[in-house]
């Protein structure tokens, strides 16, 4: 192969280092040696013990919890490795926060999802490499390439291999539709959606429609994230009250805010499938004992590293 | 009042002037007197005929058809403007063109949304009006503000001023969804989707499903825009299938491109309503006759324009 | 050779396919596949078929008729190909619209030929690559670098080789002196310049004048563009009328808007040379048969672009 | 006085609210409402309970404990303001975090003074408002104007006020003669510098000489921050071993963090005069009782604002 | 008249005192006092001695001999007054030096006047104001706005006044023939043309020949500058040999650089007619008496300042 | 070696032509054959005799007397590469001007350390070389990439070796402390401290005291440039009258501006060590003769230089 790009480096922030260290395996490479770490005044600092000059470098942060500390690593790390001369910096963030953040859709609010891609990209990074973002869109919020891989055909080929009877396919919500649709036509199966309405007179509680029908059959909600799983524990409840028979749920991203493991360990769910886009420490994992399945995204992001390091098509990885 | 920008000044582009003077008689002003046109090489020229050095300047400049002189005209008029010394420009653009193309839903495609935000900027634009993105996250392409007005409140109460008798809001397409269910809740109504399934071989036909009911009622679609009509009379054939008694659309801009208008008359639809935020021709109406509203948008973008001039909230407008 | 950049890639807009493929015949390379196209409501899209990742992309796009929307598409390829990847993009414009308007030779005018330097550089064009642009000044609106051929000395040679006897270079404004002066100085013929004068009262028309004597000699009129062939054909006329034998022209770039065909054919012109920066339609080659002669840029366009891809000097080229 | 901005508005962060409404008593005007807070997942979201179009916009936002949420937080403030067309925002940061790393005194590690600069800038900032930085080539990280107050004249006031009998002044640090000095120079006192001096050998621990001389002379310490308090504690040890009659300390920013308040009690230190840039819990008051002072900056960044906001001198605020 | 700017405020570098000088007079203002000067190491420093704070701010500085100091003097008074928080800076160059590199007409060569308008922008002005630019495409070298005025009118009435019998314009090169043919098409005068030939074998010296005629009239030669004179006095006698009466010049900026005051002395000129964009020493107009007529700018400068100021129309002021 | 840049190319201003020869030497490579030099209007030019096209280029110019002209020059150089497409520029400033003027340590002053960082980078630079800042700092006030080195352990190595007795090592005034605190630290020797006290009521002169003591030791004074040499030749007095046995120093930068050579030569100094960023002719070393020591600082620039080129390690030159 010709080189394009400096020597690949790989250096992981302390948001997940699971996750980087398999990436690295997966890669044969061993990552930058750095400290990266919090004085007693909380001030972030980030050294390397050697030299990225000129090579082709990879940061690998995933903006989980603390989501605001693991940002603002993110950025320093990103200025530390600009100004030793890296030949070139790709932000690897499998999950971006503030996704949520990504429209005014009430007056004198920020968009703070564009403003986030606006610091990635002032800090210094070249590229961006994500995974499943919230809307599609957020791709058009940065100017500097971005690749955004989806961990969907992951949970489609998981449930294919269930052979469940007749599934429904669920949008939790209007925001998962296109995501439920997608998955609903990979799985052949029909589409069905909660939708919320707001009560206007603002006294009463929101009221909770099915559009679609689930009565007698095996129910899979599909969703981009699970943050204090309130929206799916509910729409279990709610889908075993329209005769669902059982009802799994696939996420990419395992958020588990607050009382959330302990709300799916008693939801009444067969099984919630998710990624390690996110850290779940062995204690959350613990208290969900047997209800979630975690599927690895780690050879994903590598294989991509790898083509994007080699300047070879991502796109094809897909066959699209 | 103090003053704390130029004198207002409108100008209108070559898409729509009727629309232009609409606002301009709406705010009791002249337009900027100026020749906008283009040479025999089709190279578009503006010269101004009076100074507007320190305005508080308003180009008003939908990129309906033809979409890419439009959007041609208005960042030469913008870079005119600059150039002469204005104050402040607000680029006052009821229709948005390339809205659809605001994400990469398959690889190797441009994000021309975010694309024209940056044009409209690199102009020299520092203000943007708008009416009803195709995706509120276009907000979030642009850095200069933005306001967004919609049109949604107009057609809710010309609804509900018809007194229908249990109607289901229609979305007609999964990207119609929230402006549907918006439309519903202020309504009162419940809400049916129509889902288009591609054919995954590819040999056979797309498929469409109702998600809901529809059946002896009377249905309204809802949509942002319609463009050649083929989504809607589709929708409308597919819904009296249903069963449902009469078949209303509704949809801020008009574009009716191509046997759009023809489509309509032929439809079924029991009637289409419509803003003025794209200029519809004398003859297009002919063809419609009978089946059209058009509910004008000047007004609501008058009053906003006055309260940005004045630097007074544009969201109390809407008691939000 | 050392790799530098990536492998080359030749993409063409629709401008002026014929160019393009034979810019590919001569560098011996297949075309990226694409489809670039509009949709009804002529959006303009653009979905690459092959990745462009990493690669040394020369995007072929003349801004010649329809102007604007070559424009437009010019900047959705870029735009498509910088989030595709691509390692290096270079617009391939050879010929430039808009470059007449390059100053604020009266007040309240836009400067549009700057404007579009800035719309092709936050597009994400890398570099620029022109033939004769109307003004040398232009290259300075960018700050990418440009790269700026000319046909002259193909003109030049072509006269040269017809072995006039005696001619006279004729600048047919004054805008055109600077280059009818270097053709001249290398053909060691004398230079005559004709000067229009406004009537200031407003009232008369423009008056002509011949600085320069052309009597009994053969006249060789020199532009940069010729576009409705009125200043063409009128030059002519007076050439004829100050005695000249006959009168050839040649300028780089064939707009013929308007009736210039059939203005050039019943012009008394000998001959007009011509290149091919701009797509002539075999029917308007028909109407102007016998007067007009098209010598291909496409060779050296294609040596200049492989002397760009393998970093080498391009002023070589030219032995300056 | 002739109105140039917008009505001042005054929004405070959650970072430290006393002082921001010690600031809005002093202006005499009422803070914009808004809810600032978190989410279970520790997004943070801004939304005004009234709108700030065309107003001077004052943000306060220490970025003390806890960092990084605080300096987010003032980040997605300034891009909500900013989106919600304030006529112009200052960034009110009295405390500013990550001064220390400001230089690369050692390879490969970041500059996150100038990042954080950068950060606020591209956020949406037009001037940034801060009290004594580490270093003052800090303003120099900035392009938007900067007035930079200082806390030392109210220093040097009280410890005139003090009457103590020929105090030495000391520079704690190298970093710290600079302000030292210039205290010492407004209070006619001797200098004395406590220097460290690193074992090279790496097995030692370090060594501190004092050049100059304390014997029998009453000590201030003068300090632009007191953040573990660590090197103030030794400092005051080596005082007293030296033979210093009693020592007193100030320093504008009382970060006091990990066990900062119980070293200070436990220090043989006489007084620590500080300011309440940062936030100190009533807690942390109550482990330090009888040895700290807070002065309050608020005047001063009250009348500050108010300059600002009227478009008159500060420097002469301070007979500069 | 209502306020949109902060209020007026004049500095002067040192580049032409007696003009900010006559400036200030006529707009009856003070400049600001600031002291403007080197450190023995060169180093230009700036101290402003009362604040501009929101003011509206012109700073007054051709970049005349010396002209490099010159320019850093401006970008650092620049610098200076946007840290003092001016509200507006105009730079107000009425001699832009570096306009002849204002374009590649060799390869490998810069385009410095592109340069010189970038770094006046990066230093912090907001608009340009500035007399004859060398070639109006300057102007599009800026983004920001820029306002050029012209002498001409100036010379034209002046020459108009003489009223000499049948006069011929002359353009001393072709560079020039714009400004000649606008100043004959005013003055109902012929135009004529100094071409200069390079000898392309590189041994023999340059050729000149006079398009038009001059015998018998006298001629005036219309330039933008007068720098070494070396032009100007080969013109003169070539003017003289081809028979013209008497020989007259005007040309806005007197750069008089080397023995140019010798050599207009020398000319045979019957009288070079210039303005005070450049600071021509008392020394230097002794050696040209009797030869140089000096006309002040300074009152058409002061009034387009005032209509900057004051937001309204400069257009207006030439009746265009 | 995998190629990553283009070829090296080493191309020299006026500013120090000896040390760029020295460089050139160091690295074996011949430099790039250009023309710089002014016109007599003193506009600088720059013509290239060769293409550095895609090539590595490294720039060198100390930016010492003349000051103005030779940031003007650089500027002009980078512009000039930029525009014939150079790979990567890197301008090389051993000695960077305006470093005094860093921060606003008075009111309404600029700070022009930022500004020419800015200037270089809107010119074009990609990275920056530099040796021995005024502050640390300043390397923040770049965005691209810095290469900051020092001379500092030539000066440590040099005075190692004279194996003087038990020196002293003295700060000449604050700003010098850290240097000569990181000289002393590594040679083991005690640091004294001459501090500057302003007479605050501005009649009386200023005072000066020693910090520390020098009693019957040799001392070196410490500083990043020697300048006028008064602070310089008044420390040796004052060090003289404190008891120095005698008094050596050194300094990066020799710019011995104004008569520093002759209170060099008189000033009772025993040796003066400088580098040569900074072009020292040879009539002022003569007039030093005896008493000053040049190191060369070519073999580290080129060693450097070459490192830069490869991307391998700068810091590991230095063991750190």
């Amino acid at each position: 192969m010709d080189r394009i790009y400096g020597e690949m480096a790989i250096i992981s922030g302390t948001a997940n280092p699971p996750l980087a260290e398999e990436i690295c395996r997966y890669l044969g490479v061993e990552p930058v040696a750095a400290d990266v770490f919090q004085f007693p005044n909380e001030n972030i600092f980030c050294k390397l013990h050697q030299s990225v000059r000129a090579k082709d470098v990879f940061v690998i942060q995933p903006t989980c919890s603390p989501v605001n500390k693991n940002i603002m690593e993110l950025l320093i790390m990103i200025d530390c490795l600009r100004r030793d001369s890296a030949g070139r910096i790709t932000a690897v963030v499998p999950y971006y926060a503030y996704g949520r953040t990504d429209k005014k859709d009430q007056p004198r609010v920020p968009i703070t999802a564009r403003l986030l891609a606006d610091l990635i990209t002032v800090a210094g990074a070249d590229r961006f490499l994500t995974v499943d973002l919230h809307a599609k869109q957020i791709q058009g919020f940065f100017t500097i390439p971005v690749d955004e891989l989806t961990a969907l055909y992951m949970f489609v080929d998981y449930f294919a291999q269930k052979r469940l009877s007749h599934p429904v396919i669920i949008a939790p919500d209007i925001g998962a539709i296109r995501r439920a649709r997608n998955c609903a036509e990979r799985l052949g199966a029909p589409l069905a959606i909660i939708e919320k309405r707001r009560a206007l007179d603002g006294k009463h509680t929101d009221m909770f429609n099915l559009i679609g029908d689930v009565n007698g059959h095996p129910a899979i909600i599909v969703d981009d994230e699970v943050d204090t799983a309130e929206t799916l524990t509910r729409a279990v409840r709610f889908l075993h009250e329209r005769g669902a028979k059982e009802v799994y749920a696939c996420a990419t991203h395992a958020i588990l805010s607050g009382a959330a493991a302990d709300r799916i360990r008693e939801s009444g769910l067969t099984e919630l499938v998710v990624t390690n886009t996110v850290y779940i420490s062995p204690e959350k994992m613990e208290r969900m004992a047997g209800r979630i399945t975690v599927l690895s995204i780690a050879p994903l992001l590598g294989e991509v590293i790898r083509r994007i390091h080699e300047g070879v098509s991502v796109g094809e990885l897909f066959d699209e």
